[in-house]
Parts: C-alpha cells; structure tokens; sequence
C-alpha cells in the first residue's frame, strides 16, 4: 500500500517538475502527414491489445491465479507506459519529436517488461510487480539507447538490425525475467506445480490469439507506408510457420499435442521474425518461423524441466523459450540473411543486450527479494477479495 | 414475443418511410477526405467492439446470468444503432452529412443505452431491454441536441465542452438508469445477492479490458486527424492514472483488492478525460484519471452497499460510481482545465443533462414496470433454452 | 505425424521452387496508393481476428472440445494462407499484384475453409483437419477462380456480384463441409450428442461478437475508399436486423431464445449482405438482415433436426444454416435489388458453386475417410496432452 502511495506521489512530481517538456509538440498540419501518424495510432491501439488482452489473458493459464495475473497485467502497464512516455518526453536516453512515436516506444518498453514479469507470475506480490516495474524501464532503455541509439557509442547509431524487437524487447525481457526469478524463487515455489484446467486453457489460447493476430502491427508499427504490406506479409507468414512447427513437434516430442506448446510456440514466429521482418522474402520469413516454433517447442518439451531441475529455479511461463531463445535465433539470423549487415555491430548488440539484461535482473531480483516474500504462490485469494 | 414483432414492424415502416433521406450521400470523389473518412471508420470498428466485446462482457460477471447479459447487448445495440441512424437520417433534432459521422453518434448513443441497462441488468425481461432502447433513444438525442447542437437555444451553440462524452454519454446513461432502476427494483431482487465467480470474473475483466484497450478511439472518433496523437495521449495516461490509483484505493479501503474495482473503477479515467481530452497536457491528464479512479473506487467501496441500503434500489453495476460520478467530475473539471471556456455553459449543460436523465429515466422506468416482472432476477434460464 | 512432417516439407520445396515470384512487388512510393494500402492493412488484422478470435471461439461451445477447436483454427489458418499465397503468387488461375490484395484473398480462403471445418467439427483428427486444408484450397480457388475472373469464359469476368463474398465464400464453404460431412459422419458419431455448457456458451458468444464487430471489415476489405462509408453501414444495419429476427424468430420457434441460436443466426444479416453490401440502401440491408436472420433460426429451430435425422450426417456447427441457406439467400436477392445486374451470370455462378462444392466436398471426405478415424468424437483428451 505504502508502496503505491508513493509510485503515485513519485510519478506525480516527476510529471510536474517535467511540465513543459512534457507537454505534447505542436500539432502538424500537413495533412499527408497527420493521416500517416493517425495510421500509426491504429497500430499504437493494436499492441495496446496485445499487452492487455494479450500477454494478460496468455498468463491466465495458471488455474488459480488468473484474476490476479490481469490485476498485474494492468498494473504493470499502467506503470511502464507513463514512466517511458515521461523518460522520453525529457530526453534522458534519446526521445523522440512525435507523441504517436513516443507511444508506441512506450509500448514497446511494456511489452518486454510483461515479458519480464512473466518469469516469475505468481510469485511476486502486487506492489512487487509495480516495484518490478520501475526498476526495469530505466534498463530497458538503458539497452535500447545503447544498441539503437548509439549510446556510448558501443553500437554505430543505425547499424543494429531489430525492426520488431527480437532482442531490444523480447530477449531482453526474458534475460532479464530470468535474473528475476534467480532470487524470486522459494524452495516452496519450487515444488509448487502450476496447474491449468479447461477454462483457464480456453483463456491462455484466447491470449495467445490475440498476439497472433495483432503481431503485424507490433513489427510494423513504425516501419514507413510503402514497407508496411511486405512487413505484415513476412510476419503472418512467420506465424502461420511457427503454427505448424509446434503441432508437429509437440506432437513427436511428447506423444500428443500439449495445448501449452499450442498457446505459446505458435508465435515464435512472430518473435524470430521480428529483428528481419522489413528485409526477408516470404519465403525467408515462412522457414525462420517454421525454425523458430520447432526450437520453442523444444524449449517447452525438453529443456524446461531439466534446466528448471537442474537450477532449482521456476520460469512460470516459459519465457525463455518463447521470447528468449526465438528472440535470439531471430537477432542472430538476420546476420544470414540481411544484405550488407554489420556483423559485428550486430553481434556486439546482442552480447550487450544478453549482458545488461541478465546483471540489471539479478539486480533487481535481490531488491525485491528484500521486500517481503508471498505466502502462498500461484494463488488469487491472497491478495484479491474473492466474491 | 409481441413486442419484439411490433418492433420490427414498426421499425420498418419508418424505414420505409425514411425512404429518400435515409439513402446514403453521395460518394465524395475527394481521395484526401475519403481516406479521412475510412480511418474514422476503423474508429467506429473500434467502438463497435467496446459496445459488444467491451460492455457486454463486462456484465457478465453476473455468474448465471452471463449469456443472458450477451443476449442483451447484442438486442440493445440492434436497437439502438438503426434507430439513432433513422432519426440523424430524418433530421429530427440535428442531423450530420456524413454516414461516417453519423454511425459514430448512433454508436455513441449505443453506449449510454447499455451504461443505463447496466444499473438494471438482470432484472428486465428480454423485451424489456429493447422497450428500454426504443425510450431512451429520444431522449438521449434530445439531452444530446439541446448540449452540442443549441437545441432550444439553451445552451450556445459549440460552447459546451465534452468532446469524449463525460457528460452527454456516461454520466447520461448512468442517471437515466438510476431513474429507471427506481421503479425496476422489486424486494425481491433487492434481496437476492449478485453473485460472481472465478470463470464469471475473467469474462468481466477482459471486457474490461477491451473497453480499455480501444477507448482512445472512442474520445477522439470524431476528433480531427491532426489533434489525434495528442488525444490518445491524454486518454491512455487518464487511463493509467485511474488503473494505479483504482489499486491505491481499492486496497486502502477493503484492505484487499477488489476484482470488480479492477474490472470497473481502472476505466473510470476514460470516463471522464472525455470532456477534455483534446484540450489539456498528459500532466493534467495523468491527475484527472488519478482523481476519477480513487472517486470511483471510493464509490463502489464505501458508497454503494449504504446508498442502496438507503433507498431500497439497486443499481446491478454500480453505473454511477463507473459513469455517473466520474463522468460529472469530468464535466466540472473542464471548468477549470479549459482555457477561454464558457462556465456558465458548461453548469448548465450538466444541470440541464442531470435533470432530462433522472426525470426521463423515472417516466420509462414506470411504463416498463406495467410491461411484467420477471419471476427470478439474474438467472439465465428463465428467458433462455440452457443445452 | 508423418503428415505434418509431409505437409511442412511439401509445403517448403513448393515455397523454395516459387522462390522469385513469391518476393513482394517492388515497394510503390506513390504516398496516397501507400496509404490505401495501409488502410487494407488493417482490414486484413480485422479480418485476422475474425478468422481466429472469430470462427475459432464461435466453435468452443463444444463443451469437451474447446482446446481442440482452437488448436484445429489454427492449423487451418496455418495452412490455407501460405498456399493460397502461394498460389496467387505463382499466377494459377488468377493472381493479383498487390501483397495485401493478395493477403486479403487468401483469407478469405481460409475462412470459407473454416466454414466447412465446422461442419464436420470434431470429428476429423488435427492431420486430416491439415489434410482437408491442402485439398479444399485450390477447389476454393477454382470456383473463385470461375466466378470472379471468367475462369474456362463459364461466367463473364466481371458480372459476378458477390463484393462480401455470400457465394464465394460462405455457400461455397458450408456446400464443401456438408458434402465431407457425408463420409466423415459414422454411427458413433451420429449417436453422441454434442454438448455445451455455461462457459462454453460465453466463449462461443465471445467468437459470434468478434465476428459480428469485424464483419464490415470482411465485406468492405477491397472496396474503394469513397465506397467504404455506404458498405460499413449496409454491414451494420444488416446484422442488427438479423439480430433482432433471432431474436424473435426463436422465441417464437422454441418457447424460449436459444443461445446457439443468437450466437450464429445473428450473424445470417452479415452472411447475406455480402453479395450486395456496396450496393443497396440502407432500408433494403436492413430488410435483407431480417429475413437472413428469420431464415438462418428456422434453419436451426425447425430444419437442423429434422435433416439430420433424414440423412444420418451430423453438420457440427450447423454451417447449413448460417452460412450456406444465408449465403445463398444473399446471392439471390442480388437479382432482385442490384440495377443492371447479368441474372444470367448470377445463377449460373450460384449453380456453379453448388456443383464444385458438393462434388468436391464428397471426393473430399471420401479421401479424408481413407485416413482413419477417431476413436471418440469431440473430445479434447483424444489428442492433446491435457493437463
């Protein structure tokens, strides 16, 4: 409580002392232009899906805990948009002129963030998640500067290829969730199951339906017009190979089809292709799905209980398989298959990024550690006045 | 089954009538304001959503009366749009050129038809939503004539500010059906508690989250192209100030978090950012949506079990604590956030809107109540054949 | 397995031998045709959710097969897309040149696929489910082929009405799945009831609102932008008349209103306006709604049981009754209601259609009915790994 009371206050004067900067540019009356930044919105309202009903409902899987799962996904978007849009607005770590533009980048940052949280849902507190909230954003855009903006001149401004964020904003949340979930698991956590049922299925695959369909506007959201039709194209493409990929391999590496497999590895497509989406053919973006969904439901199917096993430490909801392996394969890949790449700007990006997201994590883990541990994991009533 | 022949009837021969009129203008040939057109029309797909996805399933955390709620939606809104659409065609009581604009208004007054069904859920018959819908119609258009179009010279023309319809469409809706819930409360039903459920809970929040995932769109759907990215600014962050503090409060005043004051007070900042939303800075925004999410939240946790004790009525969603009194607050606070605005205007439009909605919602809350009661509230299976 | 295994492999050397002319068009830089461009664009996402969100949750009322529906959509989807893609590509009876007219297409493919999926729902393993995609597609692409391109000169090119598709997709869809329904329906099968529940029902009215919302969106996806506004009203006007003849159609039909009902046959205005929806006015979409919807209950209400019985074949979702009566309802009434339109070309279109539907549909589920059978119909736990 004390701890909401004070994001408020915080986030309150933060805002006032940014006032003017604050305040939004001037409107633009070329009317060509205005109509190319509505059609931006559009796109901005389209993720804005993807992170409420998408990401929040994929997470409704965990039988008990969905109601809460949502409460988070609320909260934690409430706090990452307005925290990057005023970070942004000020000009700490580059900015931008346009407020769609803004909006969008601060979508972004709350969706790795979701991504993030993801690693350890169910077992962080309400004001956990908030807390969570504010300590990432700073190094989500920390990276995004460094490897986008030529921040500290580490990375040539312009050189790194990530158009729909395969690893500024899918690595890095999972990498970083993972730090999390280094000292936000309990022994009691760890031998916890997480368990679904019919109905909290019917959710998850609803969630997971939502980012599919929207996934073209999250990698397009700020590429220009005359690219947008490839783009999209490239990415349903990537998607509808993922699809297919994760039923025939859930199906030969457990026997049937795992409905969990089906929710989350049909859209490694959509991660792995992000980093290449403006640049590949059809053809290139139908085989990195395809790719992608086998190594995510690999991820799913074998690695995850023997890493979890082998680490004594949870990831709730897979992420690293989902948005953390795919993500990489998909920043890696565009060095095959993007003309003219700098190999090693793009290398030193995502090393950057690996490095950063996993230190910053394991920083943050420890700092919420300190606040206090939940009774009872994976639970609605703990927190939530259930009717 | 009467009444709903009847109204089909009757709403075909004004259709009929409306003949020539009601044919659409003539396609404009202009590309620059087609395209125009064409992006407000994926505004009012946006809205359409809110009114189906959003509002229907929002309601349906009335546990057994959840396909019943659907039912309704669907019947209030095919009620609604055709006649709005008829009567704008008409002429009666202004009237837009454009099919484009004039959907919107019919989808605006969709909404406040089902935020007025709302304060009555589940304790009319079916027929008796679509006799609400015929009534409230006229009125509706009446209150929205006499605020935005000078109807009877009452309030000047263009001075009354409520871009986003605080006053006009929530606040509206939400009195009206306090009106209508006066007569439409037997002891019975006052007796009978409302009961929610884990399945019941998840619907309700992702209708929720619909409503809050494409309400930009819905405050700025009439707004012109350039002043758009700075509405949905403001309407987002409203929207994140009155998620964090619906939290703030919610835990302050229940000592645990309400799931309804997540699925509902969260949207209260959307509620009432619409009279200003394109008129003030993301700063004033983020306070408004921080005040109307604490006022709502204050009001389903402190004052709704002793306001309905005190009047023997109930009011099924709490309509005035999401639209009534956040929507009134959004009104009052253009008084003073609006620079060069008409205060005397701006009071009288929100007497003028409070005194139709409560007086008009009391005279068609009494016709509706010599049309029959229904044996039990809140059940599906009086009215529906359950498989 | 060794289908998926197949259809991955096929599908890919079929991709790699398309190679060059599977590219996208060279980008166009003419601003405005850019942003038309972008404006189908989000059509096509519309479209999307429908095909997914949509059809996908319209399907779960299906009490024990929920998680199978959805995972079935999505392989559906998976397949139909990049081979109608393909084929559109590589110029096989039609092909257009632009990637999001192309995108457009082929889902339009996949719906009128998962329109004759839901005939035999359930009752097809995941492989056949693949296996029925690879096979419909290019009959769908032949008949489209014939009606709309002058395919073999049977229909001139160009006297073909059919903008939303009434013919082309929903009739030709639901003729197909009745025509597989014939093999595919065993004595089992015929003998199990297909059950719902209360949160099967709320899923399945989630499906029939996503669909009602987006539909506009399906008929106006390849109008011109001037054209946009008169469609998008016809759509609208013509599902809120056939919601509210469900409405009374089946209160008058059963006693009470079923929800089957209101979740499909609401749905009959947007089936039957497809033909004509950038055409009439809004009186006459009003009018073709009521009676679509009047039809498609009495389908449900009176004829499903009845036929079923008579011919021992089981249509799952009733597809007869939604899509195929509706549709070619929609395409008659063209005929009566659009100037100077060929009847010749429309019947013989229409004839057309119901040929290459039914004949393929049973050489279909004859080859389908080679490949096995399942042991138990319309239950999850047969295939997937349940939790």
């Amino acid at each position: 409580m004390r701890v909401t009371k004070g994001f408020l206050i915080a986030a309150f004067a933060l805002l006032s002392t940014a006032g003017i900067s604050f305040a939004s540019e001037p409107a633009v009356y070329d009317p060509l232009s205005s109509l190319i930044d509505v059609q931006k919105y559009a796109r901005a309202i389209h993720i804005m899906a993807m992170l409420l009903m998408g990401f929040g409902f994929l997470m409704v899987f965990v039988r008990k805990y969905g109601r809460s799962a949502i409460t988070a996904t609320y909260l934690l978007v409430s706090i990452a948009i307005p925290l990057y849009f005023l970070k942004d607005s000020l000009g700490f770590m580059g900015g931008v002129d346009s407020d769609i533009d803004r909006l969008i980048l601060a979508e972004f940052g709350a969706a790795s963030l979701l991504i993030c949280a993801g690693a350890v849902l169910g077992r962080l507190k309400m004001g956990q998640y908030m807390l969570l909230g504010l300590l990432f954003v700073p190094f989500y855009a920390l990276n995004e500067w460094i490897l986008l903006e030529g921040g500290f001149g580490l990375v040539e401004h312009g050189c790194f290829v990530d158009t729909g964020g395969s690893i500024v904003i899918h690595a890095f949340g999972a990498l970083f969730g993972l730090g999390v979930a280094a000292s936000m698991t309990t022994k009691k956590e760890f031998e916890t199951p997480i368990e679904a049922d019919a109905t909290s299925d019917r959710f998850s695959l609803l969630g997971s339906m939502v980012l599919w369909v929207f996934w073209p506007s999250f990698c397009g959201a700020l590429v220009a017009p005359a690219d947008i039709p490839a783009t999209v194209v490239n990415v349903i493409i990537a998607l509808c190979g993922s699809t297919l990929a994760t039923y025939a391999a859930s199906l030969k590496l457990r026997g049937k089809v795992g409905v969990a497999d089906i929710a989350n590895a049909a859209l490694a497509g959509g991660v792995a292709i992000g980093s290449t989406c403006d640049q590949v053919s059809p053809l290139i973006a139908f085989t990195i799905g395809i790719l992608a969904g086998g190594l995510s439901t690999f991820g799913f199917a074998v690695i995850q209980d023997r890493f979890q096993a082998a680490i004594k430490k949870i990831d709730t909801c897979g992420v690293l398989y989902l948005h953390g392996l795919p993500g990489l394969f998909g920043g890696l890949v565009a060095m095959l298959t993007v003309g003219g790449i700098s190999q090693v700007d793009q290398l030193k990006g995502i090393g950057i990024t690996i490095i950063i997201a996993i230190v910053s994590g394991l920083i943050v883990g420890k700092i919420l550690s300190l606040t206090g541990r939940r009774a009872e994991p994976y639970t609605d009533d703990e927190e939530l006045l259930i009717d």
